[in-house]
């Protein structure tokens, strides 16, 4: 049996901004020392997968940057969507891709814009969680959440299955999306609920057949590229199809709906870095609660999320914002307002400031 | 009678750090439009003064970026001190210098680093002091205090002599440091008090006169000079004398103890914008009550100073804050707390960091 990953680097956004914009998005930024996070995310499975059972799906304006920064990896494992369709068709393109060299494979669907802290454990349940995937179970990561988050999907646990290499593994009862916050807190308080990773491993034969059943249109769609793979119709036929193919995410799409779904819950240090607070997540504070990064002078500040390079940063009697000093813009917001960040984004677009967006 | 302008613009300085720095004083910087502030000081007094009627005093390191942003005023007109030594030595150089050329001029003294907004009326109480002066007067120019102000020198007022074209002219009866914030209110209060500008208008062989009753060493040093002016030896014994020279402030070293010392008092709209916060004397503050050089994006920010050039500032949630971005370095710090930019300034030196200073 095959054992294969692919990394999901199709993402684009300005969640992070003014750091990350719409050709420099959260996977190109160098937020943990001076490796992106795409170079994190391959460095952290580079252990257990050979180059070429590496695969990439992302979209052609990154695929050059990505090749750059991972240049061990076969071209012919970029796999080049025409347009971002959301996570399902990306999965859907590397499911066949990979089943194109190995019908047996299991697949690993990987994010390249996370976090993870503990990469000996993450390595670990992947293996093990490939075990589990065998048997021809959809399996998913979940997180063991820390906080009651209203930034992430949850997965709700069922039934006990087993331990697998010291991993328990659950029925996945249901996919829940972005909670209220009262309703984060009962399901943290429960234990019951891991937070959704984005993370997959799953045979390709078994995730094609939930393709096939819950989306027959787009398996329809794939079944056509599908059948020129490594042809010289490949592109023409990916580029007529792919803009036609309707955007859809995987845990909409196919995993609420998927049959024979299981959970593992792991605690690797997971982050989505979704905003500028998760920093505190990835980077450690100084004694007065400072997450740094740059050259920082401060008086009387804490709790503060410093993020610059190149410049001095001087701050007097700071506490809980958040100030992200890049090129050409500046931000500076409390952590609690730190959603409004959007409201700044959303008033640049209407500047027309692509400049800056 | 000749009529002399001396623009003292010597002044190094970290008051406004991070934009101003050793080698670029306030006088250097272009806090107002486009013009630097000595091109301001030249302006203003532009219309009243031919050019070579304007001697400007300064250092060596100034004298050229100086000359090149006053390019009308005859380059022998820039007098240049080794070194600086305080206002009362360079008034005592710039007087020498006038006197040579006309024994009975009047010379005005004035600052390259202050703002005024009402051009016309200080052009006016100029005109008027210089009547005032030819008698033999010392004149000082009071600034009509519109707050308790700790950061400058108050003038008392005592009797009145009389008027001159609308401008009351009171006898100075005492110069006063800066004071506590009881004290400045009280005298703010009384009516009796104006703010000591700095700037002066009297008579060369009056002012000459105080130096020699009040200041006899300095004054036999500035003598020495005075004997070689015009020829070959000026700068060499300027070179030689000039530091061992005991630096002296003019308040301190004249005023406070001169005789006949009166003060008219102006409202002209004068700042010395001594810190961030001056700012709002100088420019117009927007509907949120902001203070914005260069590109802002605010969302809910409100009586704030941001300086900024080249790059957008977006804030969010900021009320009575200063934001000052400059090339290497950004400063964020609470209004009321601008007096510890000194702080900044202070652990920079510490750390030798001389590229920020």
């Amino acid at each position: 049996m095959g054992y294969y990953a692919l990394i999901m680097a199709g993402g684009g956004g300005t969640r992070l901004w003014p750091l990350s914009r719409r050709s420099l998005p959260k996977q190109a930024l160098r937020l943990v020392g001076e490796r992106t996070m795409f170079e994190h995310a391959v460095d952290r499975i580079a252990p257990i997968f050979q180059p070429d059972e590496i695969y990439v799906v992302t979209t052609a304006d990154q695929e050059e940057p990505l090749m750059f920064q991972a240049p061990d990896l076969p071209r012919a494992n970029f796999l080049v969507e025409p347009l971002g369709r959301g996570t399902a068709p990306a999965i859907g393109l590397g499911a066949i891709h990979i089943k194109r060299r190995d019908p047996d494979a299991v697949m690993v669907v990987l994010t390249a814009d996370h976090f993870i802290r503990d990469v000996d454990t993450f390595r670990r349940v992947l293996r093990a969680a490939a075990q589990v995937a065998e048997e021809g179970h959809l399996v998913t990561l979940g997180i063991s959440p820390t906080f009651p988050s209203t930034g992430y999907g949850y997965i709700k646990q069922g039934e006990k299955l087993g331990d697998v290499d010291g991993f328990a593994v659950y029925r996945a009862e249901r996919f829940t999306e972005k909670p209220s916050a009262e309703t984060a807190f009962m399901m943290v308080e429960s234990g019951e609920y891991t937070w959704n990773s984005g993370m997959f491993i799953w045979r390709v034969d078994r995730i094609l057949e939930e393709f096939a059943r819950q989306m027959p249109g787009f398996y329809n769609q794939l079944v056509q590229v599908e059948a020129v793979l490594g042809t010289p119709a490949y592109e023409q036929t990916l580029k007529r199809i792919w803009p036609q193919v309707t955007p859809q995410t995987i845990d909409y799409g196919i995993m609420e709906g998927a049959e024979d779904v299981v959970v593992i819950p792991v605690d690797i240090g997971w982050s989505d870095v979704g905003n500028w607070s998760s920093m505190r997540d990835i980077l450690p504070a100084d004694e007065d609660g400072n997450v740094v990064v740059g050259e920082h002078l401060g008086i009387d500040t804490r709790n503060t999320i410093v993020f610059g390079r190149g410049r001095l940063i001087a701050t007097i009697g700071l506490e809980e914002m958040i100030v992200v000093d890049t090129e050409d813009a500046l931000l500076i917001c409390p952590v609690e307002r730190e959603q409004e960040v959007r409201e700044v984004v959303r008033r640049l677009k209407e500047l027309d400031r692509n400049d800056l967006l």
